[in-house]
Parts: structure tokens; C-alpha cells; sequence
């Protein structure tokens, strides 16, 4: 049973223990998609499968997520395996499966940090803070959206007839009703940028995202300072072509550090 | 037995079926690195068990490497296996063992590419032409490094000594001797970008790729057009903390079509 007090984020990648290194799950209605799950909350289910793991070592570093097939609503199952366990890094291989078969899967890569000459070269920009800016209304038929509270910059999506010469957004962003930012949550929120297609182009056609990695460049000490404000995300596009587009990302705390970079590549119907 | 014809990269990726989803490899002098073989011909090698694959699907999209442990010199085994087949997608696990051990692993989707709107948002930047620019001569004791033909136009690595502001470099590069450009090549000139901490800092530390992921814009016809001319290389990197940085890099054309963009995060010890 689901704690009334439970935050939806928390609900939605609950994952129940079954047996060592495989757990059931559910998708949860908050983070409906306009068919199946957002995204964003599957890679965080399948990284949970990995923080929840008693062998894992250090704090997330890498995930991959491939979105292998459509996932119905309603329950599935998790596996999670250690594939290499070094002296500071561990890989993982997790899969999702619904009715038997492999709906999505994941590679991850597990690290211990520590105290090393450091450098940031990306340069977090200047730009107005969150409480000036109104939060985006959310999509009615897009649930997902209700999850997120979406200050946009610049770069939000266009309505048909509205073409952009820019695939690029700026905005504010943060779970909707406020949850303490942590790796889970991040990897959600990386999947949270909308497709930049819908910036680009001035109509709408189905999508769906092929395959998302995410480096996590935070340590849990980063998270925790972050708390539950937003987070500024920048997203563009590099080229869109074949029936596919790729789209990159970075996630920065309110206070400029890099708290992660994101890429993945979407499937677009015409 | 290796046709004496053979390109060196070829002889390098080979894969002697041993069984459906089997494969027999080893690594090559020719792609040496400092200890163990150049990861980029360890990402083609892997890729390579999915093109020889009789059930694959389209050409590769996306492509995700685990360097999960060191690679000893000599043989290795590969296997490959669709994970999940759509109508337009396929979706592949691989791994290379050695002495019964996963060394590395990868995912990768293949996919039926098909006439779409397009448009491209990266720029192709104003260079010198290859031809103008002498290459850089390459490093003794890093056998890879003879392997490729890198004409820098800025970011060459720096001597101890001479920190740089940037962590940026732009290139002309292709396979030495020349071959056609294919995938399997482009897979492996996504790693043959100098780790960008050798340009950022002045001191060479011990480093090392964790996971590697390169997005396939071109299709083979594009490829095919490219023949063995220089691709021109872009990359930097965003941030270095807690002994690990990412990269990012575009391989372009020589008439400016985006080939892949790719993104790695590294180990580094200090």
C-alpha cells in the first residue's frame, strides 16, 4: 500500500523486492504519457533497481536507457544485474519486462567520487531566476506535465503555424508538488525536456524517444543543497533527418553547478 | 588468416563466427594505446557482431559502449544478441569477454532510416582545409595514435606546462592508411578524440573511458559519398570533478552532412 504521505514521484518508481536483483512495479497515472509512461519515470524505475541493490557501489554516474517497445500501464518487473564490480566503479545491466518480454532496458555505471583537481568549462548563462517567470500551464491529455512545474526562458513549445528557427529551450524546472531534487528525480527530470522537434517545427507528429543516456556529474552532497528548487535545464537539437532527431541537454542547480548532462535520440514519424 | 590486403582497422574488428550470436576476435599491435587496445576499435569490434548479425535490422543509430574493466592484449570472445526487434527498430545487447569475464559491454539500435522532414541546427564551422594543415606526428609509444591522420586546427594536446583556457579542439582526421569510411570506422573515430583533460591541464595523468555514446546521423550512402577523405572533428568537454569529465564531440563531412555526434565520460586519477 502507497503512503498517503508518499510524494507521486516516489510512488511511481516504487519497485517491491520479488527476489535478489528483481522487483515489481507499477506506472503510476501522475506520470502518464499521451500513450503508456513518461519517460522520464521509467529511467528512474530502472535506476532505482540500482540504488536499491545492497551491492552497489558509490553513487550514480552514467545511464542508458532504451525505450525498446511501448509500455503499457499497469505492472512490471525489474532485474538488475552487477556486470563488473571494479575497486571504484560498477556497471550494471537492468532490464524492465511486461508479459515476458523486454520493454526497456538499461545500462548504468555506479562510482565512488572523491576529491580531485577540478574545472568547469561550461558556462552556466545568465538568465532571469524562476520566481519571475509564470510556470507554463500543464497539457491537459498529457499527464506527465502536471508533474513538472516548467518556467520557460525562451523555446517553449510552438503551436502549429508558429516555426522556430531555434530548437533550443531555457527554462526552470522542478517536481510538481516540490520533492528534495536526488539522483532518481534527476534522472526523471533529464527525460523531462520536451521533444525539440515540437520547438523546431510547427506541427505535431508522434515521437518517441529511441534511446537516453545521462551522465550525472552531482555528488548526493550537491542533491541535497539543491533541495527543492528548480533546477535550470538548456536543451537544443543538433539535427533531425531519416525519421530521427537527437537532442542534448544540461541540468544546472540554482547556485551554477553542473548537475548533469543529457543526450538521446528520438524517433519521428514523417 | 589475415588477407595480407587486409586493411589494419579491418583485421583489427574481425570476428570469427563461432556460433549463432558468437564470435571469436582479438586485439591488434596496430591499435595499441598505452596499456591494452584503443577503446574506438573495441566500440567497432562490438558494433561489428551486430553488423554481421543475419537477423539485423536497418543500419546502427545509436551506439553505447561500457569499458567495464581493462582489456588484456590477445583474443576475446563477443556475443550479440537482438534484445528487441520492432517494425522500424532493433535493439541489441553485446559483450566481450575474456577468461570468462565481461571486460566491456555495449547497446546499440539499428533502424530503418527513410525520408523524412529534415533540418540541420548544428553549424559546420569556417576551417582551413585539411589539405592545409600538416598532421600532428604521432605518439611512439601509443600505437593508435599511427593509426589515424589528425591535421589539428586548434586543441592539440598540451606539453606539461602549458595550460590552456579551453578544453576544445577542432580537427581533420581519418584512417591511416586511408579507407572508405564506414559505420565500424565512425564508431571508432568517435573515440579518437584525445582525452580532453590533455588539453585542458598541464599534466598527464592517468585516464581512462567508462562509457562511450555515439548517435549515427549519416546513412551509407553518405558514408559511402565521404570515401576516405577527412571527416572534420569537434570536441570539448564540460566539466571535470571527482575524478571524472565528460566529452562530447560532432564528426562531420567533408561537405559539411553531420555524421554522428558522440559523448563519453572518463576516469581520470588526480
Amino acid at each position: 500500500m502507497t503512503n498517503p504521505s508518499t510524494h507521486p514521484f516516489d510512488a511511481a518508481i516504487a519497485l517491491a523486492p520479488e527476489r535478489a536483483g528483481q522487483y515489481n512495479g507499477s506506472t503510476h497515472p501522475a506520470y502518464g504519457n499521451m500513450v503508456g509512461p513518461f519517460g522520464g519515470v521509467i529511467a528512474a524505475a530502472l535506476l532505482n533497481a540500482v540504488m536499491q541493490d545492497p551491492q552497489r557501489l558509490g553513487e550514480p554516474l552514467s545511464l542508458t536507457v532504451h525505450f525498446a517497445a511501448p509500455i503499457a500501464d499497469g505492472g512490471y518487473t525489474v532485474t538488475a544485474r552487477a556486470v563488473r564490480t571494479n575497486r571504484t566503479t560498477q556497471h550494471w545491466y537492468v532490464e524492465l519486462l511486461q508479459d515476458g518480454a523486454v520493454a526497456a532496458f538499461a545500462t548504468a555505471v555506479t562510482a565512488a567520487r572523491r576529491e580531485t583537481w577540478q574545472t568547469l568549462d561550461a558556462v552556466f548563462p545568465q538568465v532571469p531566476e524562476a520566481a519571475t517567470i509564470a510556470p507554463m500551464p500543464a497539457i491537459a491529455r498529457v499527464a506527465w506535465t502536471s508533474a513538472y512545474e516548467m518556467r520557460f526562458i525562451d523555446g517553449i513549445p510552438g503551436a502549429p503555424g508558429t516555426p522556430s528557427e531555434s530548437s533550443a529551450s531555457r527554462l526552470w524546472l522542478r517536481d510538481q508538488p516540490a520533492r528534495p531534487l536526488d539522483f532518481l528525480s534527476l534522472a526523471a527530470l533529464s527525460d523531462a525536456f520536451f521533444p525539440r522537434i515540437f520547438v523546431r517545427r510547427p506541427q505535431w507528429v508522434p515521437i518517441g524517444t529511441v534511446s537516453l543516456t545521462t551522465y550525472f556529474h552531482a555528488d548526493a552532497a550537491q542533491l541535497a543543497a539543491q533541495g527543492s528548487d528548480p533546477v535550470l535545464g538548456l536543451a537544443h537539437a543538433s539535427n533531425f533527418r531519416n525519421g530521427f532527431f537527437d537532442q542534448a541537454a544540461e541540468l544546472w542547480s540554482t547556485a551554477g553547478a553542473l548537475l548533469a548532462t543529457t543526450t538521446q535520440v528520438v524517433y519521428f514519424k514523417q
